[in-house]
């Protein structure tokens, strides 16, 4: 059903596997941070999004839009603004977005309050501790962990780290321990 | 598990994250490969699940046991009763296997047979098709994909590969592209 | 000094830095192995030098070319007969021989025996005791080393592995550590 | 040392292979930097150097010192004070400093006017454009460099970068290209 039909956010009797189309909606974030050897600062160039994707031999039916490359402290109420259209607009129901973590949760509000659980869309956020370019990146992991949690949760806004999920209004950074945690 | 009760295997209505234990069950597998520097051999030492938890900064309420470290292709019918009668007794209803996957299905049929949904229990298979200890594995995310499968399918037993999941009589291994595919 | 001059074998009394032409002969061995994930075996494909010297920043007057892509314990006289030729031929004084471990030496000894360092030329074989494309590779070591060792050292054939170098006929591999030692 | 007399600095006739005791001295510099996650920025905690020696089956008589783990920019002459006096207390006349890139040159011309070659003392700066722990690190292969030029070199300051030998006075780095040049 690559085509088509949307996917109408719960289970139907006759699903059997996950076969939905995914939007994977790219802000930046430490994900897709890089080292720049001249300067020796950290970067962003272009996303690492689809390397990651064939990583992971992802064969679900996705596709990515950089919608910002940035440090998620620098984000604004107008870059929020762009997620949120952009989320919106979305053909998809199931949308994943990339995204710096310590505002992460910033922008899941905005979202959950613009694009309620009536309008029918998921939408997971998720990041990573350390740039999927580096070595010992939680990158990939989210990224397996987020892609599944948007196929099967039900309409809502939720954070995926640290191989969980969160409602977007029940979870915090601790950053003394770098995780997130339900409150 | 963190709160003292038994997952029930269905969201409650005051759910808001997961918080859930999970039994993570190592069969070995093309996930646990190593290259052994003196022969020029592939073979098993033990299994990087742990560092991969690590690796992932998952929080999740996990143990991990291995059961066997073999090749999927050798696996005997006594193997796959071991393993049968390890997810029997689990205490967590909601129970990862990493696998080879030449024989994942058939070890996923086994279980469907001796474990039905109506066991309460979320089994979902999973595996690599390069080693962890590779570069270029798919085994990162694929154990971020399965763990948050087993936290949200219902009961039953499901195969986490390519980013997708599948019903255990719903899969099959396409052995020219490498991936898993529904039928 | 790129072109034109031959390098001496000698340090001349303005040398300076290292600017020296250095022909790199691939054989294949472990350094070039692959892991085939739709059989599950090591093979052969490409070899990764260009992207080792990419990696190292090399900026070293180096052309690559690939003799053969075998394991060393399937290396014939005819094989060998090759690799000696073409070294015989090669227009740089300065050889690096990319090669399996196991059988190394036996190549070296059929090197020496055919060009003597009269002839001028320093070769240096090296290889890996772990694949590249694997992780925790030495083989990005061993070639900084030998590239370092084949610009300096005077005529001969040599070995170079874990970090030492070897005169051709006083060097054993030690098949129980996997280091090659002085005899 | 392995054999009980100091290695004079020169080869001797019987030489046939490397085996002489060397001195690392570790200051710190891009080599070492790593991402610390909670922060978001670079920095530095212990030396990769044992574990890079490891990586590289290094068997050679090597004992590394950390002299200072600092961005070489924040380098003072008081620094430089402490590795000029390091290296001329040390036993071994082979030393191997590793170095932030920036002013490697400025150091290695410390030690070139306080220790010449009359001493007997080859020393070799070396350095890397990408942190070790990140991927895609020259670090490994500069290692293996360094440590094979320092064995063979006769006495002097030399810095080994981009696969390269230079002598301390005949180098510059080149900031648009990340590379060093022989001027």
């Amino acid at each position: 059903m690559r085509v088509g039909t949307l996917y109408t956010g719960r289970r139907r009797a006759d699903d059997n596997c996950s076969d939905v189309a995914i939007r994977i909606f790219v802000t930046g974030g430490t994900f897709d941070k890089e080292y720049n050897e001249l300067t020796g600062a950290l970067s962003f160039k272009d996303t690492h999004l689809p390397e990651m994707l064939r990583l992971g031999r992802c064969r679900l039916d996705v596709s990515v839009r950089t919608l910002m490359m940035i440090d998620s402290l620098e984000m604004t109420d107008a870059d929020r603004a762009i997620i949120v259209e952009q989320c919106r607009q979305a053909a998809e129901p199931r949308i994943l977005i990339t995204h710096g973590t310590d505002t992460m949760i910033d922008t899941a509000a905005a979202l959950a309050s613009a694009l309620p659980a009536s309008t029918g869309k998921t939408i997971v956020l998720t990041g990573a501790m350390i740039p999927y370019a580096f070595g010992s990146s939680d990158g990939l992991f989210n990224l397996g962990s987020a892609l599944s949690f948007v196929q099967v949760l039900p309409p809502g806004v939720y954070v995926a780290m640290n191989g969980r999920w969160f409602e977007w209004n029940r979870v915090r950074k601790n950053r003394e321990t770098g995780t997130f945690e339900a409150v």
